[in-house]
């Protein structure tokens, strides 16, 4: 079995062959790694044996074959009905969680995982299927920093691995973070689309200058970032919220003008309304995260 | 008076030295042009005359002093109020219209310019003051094409010239449509802030992958853009809604346990659920468009 050869580090397990499950075990086997694979429901696994994979028989075969166990299942229960049986045979061996959770969740697996004996990383993925194995897509890990060095070989094969920290929840809550400003910017783009197409301006002719816009004003991710950090929102405002809450009405108004539904530019206007309101008209869109806190100390 | 030279073509009058009125004019002389200023509130010129700018005493005079008129104003009331008592002047003159306004402004203008023999070209400034003159602006201008390219080495000085359409208030439509592309990645971008802060994560620690992250998912707008323009959002589905939609309430519910208010974000959630309980669920998250539509035609 290939667990059982010299280069064991080279080794590696897939439990999930959901669409990422295989992406990701795709991307190990290209990248030259003894890949053992197994799926609750058997029959997902024939193009990757096809590549040179290994199915596994049984959860427990798998993850006696190799050191690092990848585990991409559909929740984070399905992480414990798959791990919850095969527990003592996954002691002394490195566990890489890259199902979809919450920064709790994976707290509450570390400490199943600390009780079992077995080193956990907990990662979340930066990418789409596609993206696994290409330089596009990067991957969030917390957990021990020298399990995480030890794994970077390996881990490196689905795309750039970034530490987020020791604490178990912190790639989780990164990865959610990051996901917010990819919905944002979703949102943004499909109420941009509605408006043009209301207008008579097709969506593909809108894309070219649309890509080119957001490009050069995702420097507010930077400007932003250093604002919040400081708390100081009045430092190197380049438009002011008092002028752009007075010209956001506007935008909302020829939206509904032309049957567009403005609801999902409505919440920051209103929050943009509320900061000036409160005083800070001379500041940056960013004292609106002063508003999104809803509680002290969670800074 | 520069207006009077051989090379008429390079001569130009701003009207409205605002924050970006002023970035115009100055980006005008660094290119060389013979630039004439007028302000409504005197003073705002020192620096540009002290560059080589001639000030007017008078909207009048500085109509008079150029072929083209670049007007960059308050608001569209502004505009008429500097306008209409030198319309006479304007007469076979050029008028740049940069204002923020709707569609519907400028389709007014485009019929006031025409009553009086004034060539048009209605513009929309997709910048930030200190970025005019640089590569990273473009302008999108709609009016007569022959007007624009006899225009566009003049213009090109203010950053990157596009040609939005004849009809008056394309221009207008496709800026506001960028614009609430950009709102929506800002409210994005400082959700994600507030959520990470909430973690213990500062914003500078996250900006970094969230730049690179935004980048990587701005694939998203070619790819929208074919979905939408083809009425088929079941098509290249990537990740499908139903799941998109499924794991949505974990970022609203990780978000408000952390303190952080989901505002910004719960619209497209219930836009995704309502699209999902349509029977679209298969399609991908673009089939939201159609949501935002709120009446027929307006396609």
């Amino acid at each position: 079995m290939a667990g059982q050869t010299d280069d064991s580090k080279r080794d590696v397990t897939v439990l999930g062959l959901g669409t990422m499950g295989r992406a990701l075990a795709g991307a190990l086997l290209a990248g030259g790694a003894r890949v053992t694979v197994w799926n609750r429901t058997p029959g997902r696994e024939g193009d990757l044996v096809a590549g040179g994979a290994v199915a596994a028989a049984s959860a427990a075969e798998a993850v006696a074959a190799s050191r690092t166990v990848v585990v991409c299942l559909l929740d984070h229960a399905s992480v414990h009905e798959v791990l919850d049986p095969v527990a003592d045979r996954l002691a002394g061996r490195v566990l890489v969680e890259l199902t979809n959770g919450s920064p709790e969740q994976a707290g509450e697996l570390a400490g199943w995982a600390g009780r079992h004996g077995v080193e956990l990383l907990s990662g979340g993925i930066m990418a789409v299927p596609p993206m696994i194995g290409t330089p596009a897509a990067f991957v969030l890990y917390s957990g021990s920093r020298a399990v995480f060095e030890e794994q970077r070989p390996l881990l490196d094969l689905l795309g750039e691995s970034v530490f987020a920290g020791e604490e178990p929840g912190r790639a989780a809550l990164q990865d959610l973070a990051l996901l917010s400003a990819m919905y944002g910017m979703f949102g943004g783009v499909l109420h941009a689309y509605a408006l043009a197409g209301a207008g008579g301006v097709a969506a593909g002719e809108l894309a070219p200058l649309l890509r080119r816009w957001l490009g050069a004003m995702s420097d507010f991710v930077d400007g932003a970032a250093a604002q919040i950090d400081s708390g100081d929102h009045a430092r190197d405002v380049v438009s002011n919220l008092a002028m752009q809450a007075a010209a956001y009405p506007g935008l909302v108004a020829v939206s509904r003008a032309h049957g567009v539904d403005p609801a999902l530019l409505t919440p920051l206007g209103e929050l943009m309304r509320r900061r000036v309101d409160d005083g800070h008209g001379h500041e940056d869109i960013t004292g609106v995260v002063e508003l999104l806190r809803t509680r002290e100390g969670s800074r």
